[in-house]
C-alpha cells in the first residue's frame, strides 16, 4: 500500500532468541532454572547463553552447522536451547536412550560439528564417536557436562562445559536468522513406525508455537515448568522457549521417577508440567502419591491417554489436558479444549469426550480429516474415518536431507500425518488408530486404540496395547499385549470377555499376552516390536481349518 | 536445508481471521458478544462475518479497497474487525468525534468504498458525503447499522447493516491475505501533535500484536471484556482480535460513563478492561463508585497514569497496568510489567515505578532510548534523556500515501516516537515528555509530566496540563491548566508552592489557569489546544525589564 516501508523498523525474524533477550530485562532478578542445589536467574541465564554461543562460534562453527546434544534434561540442555541458536548454528538434541550405534548413524547424518554430552552419557558418545572414526576423519568436537559438584577425572584434552561459559564472551554478537524460516533445530522422530528422520524445525514454527503453548495452558510469569518430557523430543514440545517468553522458572530433572516429580512439585510449588500418558500412569499408581498442595496442569501427549487416567490423576490435583502430535507439528497440534458445558456430563461421557484429540491449537492453521486418495473432507458424522492432515505454521520444514520423504508428507499440500479418525459433530477430532496399527480382521477396520481403552478399564490392567496377529484365514486377529500392576490378576478369558461386553464381539482380542511392553524413550509402546512377537505367534486359524 | 520445502502445509500467512474460524470450532457455542439484551455465540459471529464478507465483496470492493466505519463500541463494529477482512478489503474505522468536515478528508484520503455508520452518527456521515459531492462523484456506499429494537425510518434505498448479514452468503470463499505484510487496516492518528496520518496495519503485526495482548494481560478463555477503548483507535488496541483468539466474551458498551461500566462489571463479571488514565479517573471519583466483586485487569495507556490513580483504583479492585505506545505501534508496544520485588517498596516508591513506560512487550522486538543524532543508545542512568525507539513487528507498515513521513518515522531503521524520555538502571524506560511537550525555559529542559504529576498530587486537583507559555527573556514559562474536583478550591499560589516545594524551583509553573481541559476523542488532552491559549497570554517577562 502506497506509504508502506518494510526495513529492520518494522519487521524483524520471528526467534525465540528474542524471548530469552526480552527476560533477561523484564525478569533479570527472577529464577529461571532450579536443578537441585543449582538456581540461575533470567539475567545469568542469558549471559551464559551468550557466552557459549561465542565459545560454539569459537570452536569454529558456521552458520547453519548442527550441533548436537546427548543429555538428560539438565540446565547445560535447556541452555543450549537458545545458545547454539544465538551461535547460528542449527541444534540437534539426541535420545538420551540410544545406543552407540545409532547415536553415530544421526550424527553422521546431521554432520554434527560438535556433541555436548552429558558426563552420564559419556561411553555411549564415547563409542559413536568410535564407530564414526571408522568411515571420516571429521569426528564431531566432544564437549563433556559435568554436574556442578562433579569430579570426573577427565583426560586434559577433553573440552568442558562450563570451561567454554567461562571462557565466552559477554559482547559476542548473537547471530539471529536472516529470514525467519531458517532451521533452529532438527529432531529425530522416536521411530515407532521406521528409522528416525530428522525433522526440521524453523525459527518462524519455533516461535509461535512457543506462544500457543503459553496460551493453550493459560502459563503466567509466576508459573514454575517441571522438565518431565525429553528435552530432545520436539525440543521439548517447544516448552523451553514459552518459558522464557513468559519469564517463568524451569525445574530440571534428571532422573523422572515418582519421587523426584513429586519431591520437586512440593518443594518448588510447580504448576505445569507434560508427559506421556504412561508417565501419569506411574504417578497415579504410584505408593508414593499423595494428594497435590496446588493445581498442576499437566499436557499430556504421545498417546491417548485411556480415560481412567483422567479422575485418577484428577482427584490427586493434576488438571490434565490432552494433546495431539507428533515431532513433524513441533509436538502437541490440536488439543482436546475442555468445554464448560461437558461439567454436566455423567463421568463415562466426560471421559468419552476427554479422550477426543480435539482441536488445532491457536498457532496451528487447521486440522482435518480427509479421504486420503480423493482429499475430501469426511463428514463430522463421529463414523467415517479418514486420514488426520494439519497445515500451518507449526508444520516442519522438512526431513532432513530426504526430499523424498518431504514430498510425501506434503501430497496436496497438506501434512498427511498417517493417523486415521473420524470428526465429531462438534468438530472435535478423534484418532482411531495410527495408519500402520489399523488391524484389519476379516476385512473389519478394527480401532487398536478403542480395544486398548476398555482393556485398560480393567482394575487389574497398568498397560495394554493390541497389535494384528497374522492369520491364514481372517488376515490379522487382534492380539492384545497387557501388563498388569503389581500384585494384581487377571485371566485371558476375563479380558476378552470384557472387551466383548462392550465392544461388537469381532473387535474382541483373540489372543492375549501378559508382561511388560517395550517402550521408546519418550514412553510410546513399540508396536512393531509387538508386532514382531505377534508374528512369531503363528497364525491363530489356518485356512484349512475353516474352509472345513 | 537440504529436505526443506515451503509450501500450504507449512507456511500459512499470519492473520487474525484465522482465530476467528478456530473460535467458530473450539467455542461454537460460547458467548462471543453480549450488548444489552442482544448476545452471540462464536460460532453464530463467526456465520455473521462470513455472510457480512459475502456482501460486502458483493457489493463491487475489491482487494486492497478501503471500508470505512463510523460507530461505537458496538457488536457491528467488532464483527466489522473481522468482516472487512474477510472480504479481502482493508478496514478503515473513524474516529466518532469527528466532524463531517474530517470525516469526509479522511474519506477522501483513503478512498473509502463504503461507510458503515452508526444511526446515532449517521448525520455526520451524510454531512461527509455532502461534502465529499463537491469535488467527486465517487462517493462510498453508505451502510447504515441500526441498533437491534430499532425503528427508524430510513430512505428505502438505504442499505441496511443487517439485511446485508441477511443475504450474505454462508459458502462465500473467505479471501485470506496472500502475503501476510498486506494492510488489513488503516487507523488515523488521534491528532494530539498534528494533522491525522494513516497508519497502515499489516495481517502480521494484528496477529502478533493479539497473540502478545492475551499473554501480556494473561487473558484466558474466560475472560471477559468490556469495550471502553474506542475500536477505532488502532483497532481497539487490537483486543477485539485477542479475544477471538482466546475465544473469550466482548461486552459491548455504546455509552462510555460510570454507570454503564459498573453495571457491566457487575451484571457480566467482567476480568479485563482498558482505557485512559482520564476514565480511570472518572471512575475512582464516580459518586457512584463501589467496590468491585472480582479482580478487574485494567490495561491503561494513552497518557502517563498520574501515581494517585493507581492506589485509589486498586482499592476499588482494578489492577492498573500501565501500558505506553501508539497508533503506529498497535497500541501498547511497551509495559510497566510488575516485579514481585516492588511488593516490599513503601507505597511512594512502589508508585514511582508503576508509572514508567517499562519494557517492550514478547510481540515488541526492541525498545530503546538513543540519541535521536547519534543513533547511540543513551545508558541506564535515569538521567540522560533521548529519543523512545521501538523496532519490530508491531510497528506499522507505514503512513498512507506519506512516504515521505514513513522515510522520516523509520530513520535509521528504528521508529522514532518523538517521546523523549530517560532509561532507568533496571531497563525500564520512563518518557520525561512528548518530544513536542518540553517546556524549555532559560534553556533548561522541563518535563511537564513531572510537573503534572507533582500538581496532580494536590488534593483538590482533578487533571492538570502543563505547557511552555512563550516568554520574551526565558524563551518559554511553565503554565498549568487545572481542572478543580467538583466542591473542591485551590489558588494559584497553592499550586506554584507545592511545586516549588516538590521540584526545583526554575521548574514550578509561573501562570496557573483553572478550568476545563480540551480533550480528543481517546482522552488525551489537546497540548495545541492550550498551547494556543498559552500564546494569547503574551509574555509574562519582557526582555527589557530583565535587561534593567
Amino acid at each position: 500500500m502506497e506509504g508502506s516501508i518494510k526495513c529492520n523498523a518494522n519487521y524483524v525474524p520471528l526467534t525465540p532468541i528474542s524471548f530469552l533477550e526480552r527476560s533477561a530485562i523484564v525478569y533479570s532478578d527472577k529464577v529461571s532454572i532450579i536443578y537441585g542445589d543449582v538456581t540461575y536467574t533470567w539475567s545469568q541465564t542469558h549471559q551464559r547463553c551468550i557466552k557459549l554461543a561465542s565459545s560454539i562460534s569459537q570452536l569454529g562453527v558456521s552458520p547453519n552447522d548442527v550441533v548436537a546434544v546427548l543429555a538428560h534434561n539438565i540446565p547445560a540442555t535447556y541452555e543450549l536451547q537458545f545458545a547454539v541458536p544465538m551461535s547460528g548454528a542449527v541444534l540437534c538434541t539426541l535420545n538420551t536412550h540410544q545406543d552407540s550405534s545409532m547415536v553415530s548413524l544421526l550424527l553422521n547424518h546431521c554432520d554434527a560439528k560438535i556433541l555436548f554430552v552429558d558426563h552420564q552419557l559419556f561411553d555411549i558418545a564415547k563409542g559413536a564417536l568410535e564407530i564414526l572414526s571408522k568411515s571420516t576423519t571429521k569426528l564431531p568436537i566432544l564437549v563433556l557436562i559435568l554436574d556442578s559438584d562433579e569430579n570426573t577425572s577427565v583426560s586434559s584434552n577433553t573440552l568442558i562445559y562450563e570451561n567454554l561459559i567461562a571462557e565466552g564472551k559477554l559482547d559476542f554478537e548473537v547471530r539471529r536468522p536472516k529470514d525467519e524460516c531458517d532451521t533452529i533445530s532438527i529432531s529425530y522422530t522416536s521411530g515407532t513406525t521406521s528409522t528416525p528422520k530428522g525433522v526440521i524445525f524453523s525459527h518462524r514454527g519455533a516461535y509461535l508455537n512457543s506462544l500457543a503453548t503459553i496460551i493453550i495452558n493459560e502459563m503466567k510469569s509466576t508459573s514454575v515448568y517441571l522438565w518431565c518430557v525429553p528435552m530432545y523430543h520436539c525440543n521439548g514440545w517447544c516448552v523451553p522457549w514459552s518459558i522464557a517468553a513468559q519469564g517463568g522458572t524451569n525445574v530440571c530433572l534428571r532422573n523422572v521417577t515418582d519421587k523426584d516429580i513429586f519431591d520437586n512439585i512440593f518443594k518448588h510449588n510447580v504448576t505445569h508440567m507434560g508427559g506421556a500418558p504412561a508417565l501419569l500412569n506411574m504417578l497415579i499408581n504410584s505408593p508414593i502419591r499423595k494428594p497435590l498442595s496446588g493445581k498442576v496442569v499437566v499436557m499430556s501427549g504421545g498417546a491417548p491417554p485411556p480415560p481412567d487416567i483422567f479422575s485418577s490423576a484428577e482427584e490427586l490435583g493434576f488438571h490434565v489436558t490432552h494433546a495431539y502430535g507428533m515431532t513433524e507439528t513441533y509436538g502437541p497440534a490440536s488439543i482436546c479444549t475442555w468445554k464448560p458445558e461437558w461439567a454436566s456430563l455423567p463421568p463415562d461421557a466426560q471421559a468419552k469426550m476427554r479422550v477426543r484429540q480435539g482441536v488445532q491449537h491457536v498457532g496451528m492453521d487447521e486440522l482435518d480429516i480427509k479421504d486420503p486418495a480423493t482429499m475430501k473432507s469426511v463428514p463430522a458424522d463421529a463414523k467415517t474415518i479418514g486420514e488426520v492432515m494439519f497445515r500451518g505454521n507449526n508444520v516442519m520444514n522438512g526431513y532432513l536431507k530426504d526430499l523424498k520423504a518431504t514430498q510425501d508428507a506434503f501430497e496436496g499440500g497438506w501434512f498427511r500425518t498417517g493417523d486415521m479418525g473420524v470428526k465429531h459433530t462438534d468438530g472435535y477430532i478423534e484418532v482411531t488408530d495410527r495408519a500402520t496399527d489399523v488391524v484389519i480382521s476379516g476385512g473389519e477396520n478394527i480401532s487398536t486404540i478403542q480395544l486398548e481403552g476398555v482393556i485398560f478399564s480393567h482394575p487389574a490392567v497398568f498397560e495394554a496395547a493390541v497389535v494384528g496377529r497374522p492369520d491364514e484365514y481372517w488376515g490379522e486377529t487382534p492380539c492384545a499385549f497387557v501388563k498388569l500392576k503389581e500384585g494384581y490378576n487377571a485371566t485371558e478369558e476375563e479380558i476378552i470377555q470384557l472387551c466383548q461386553k462392550h465392544l461388537p464381539s469381532f473387535m474382541a482380542p483373540q489372543t492375549v499376552v501378559f508382561g511388560d511392553l517395550p517402550k521408546t524413550s519418550t514412553g510410546k509402546t513399540q508396536k512393531y516390536v509387538l508386532r514382531g512377537k505377534a508374528k512369531a505367534m503363528g497364525s491363530l486359524y489356518k485356512k484349512k481349518t475353516l474352509a472345513d
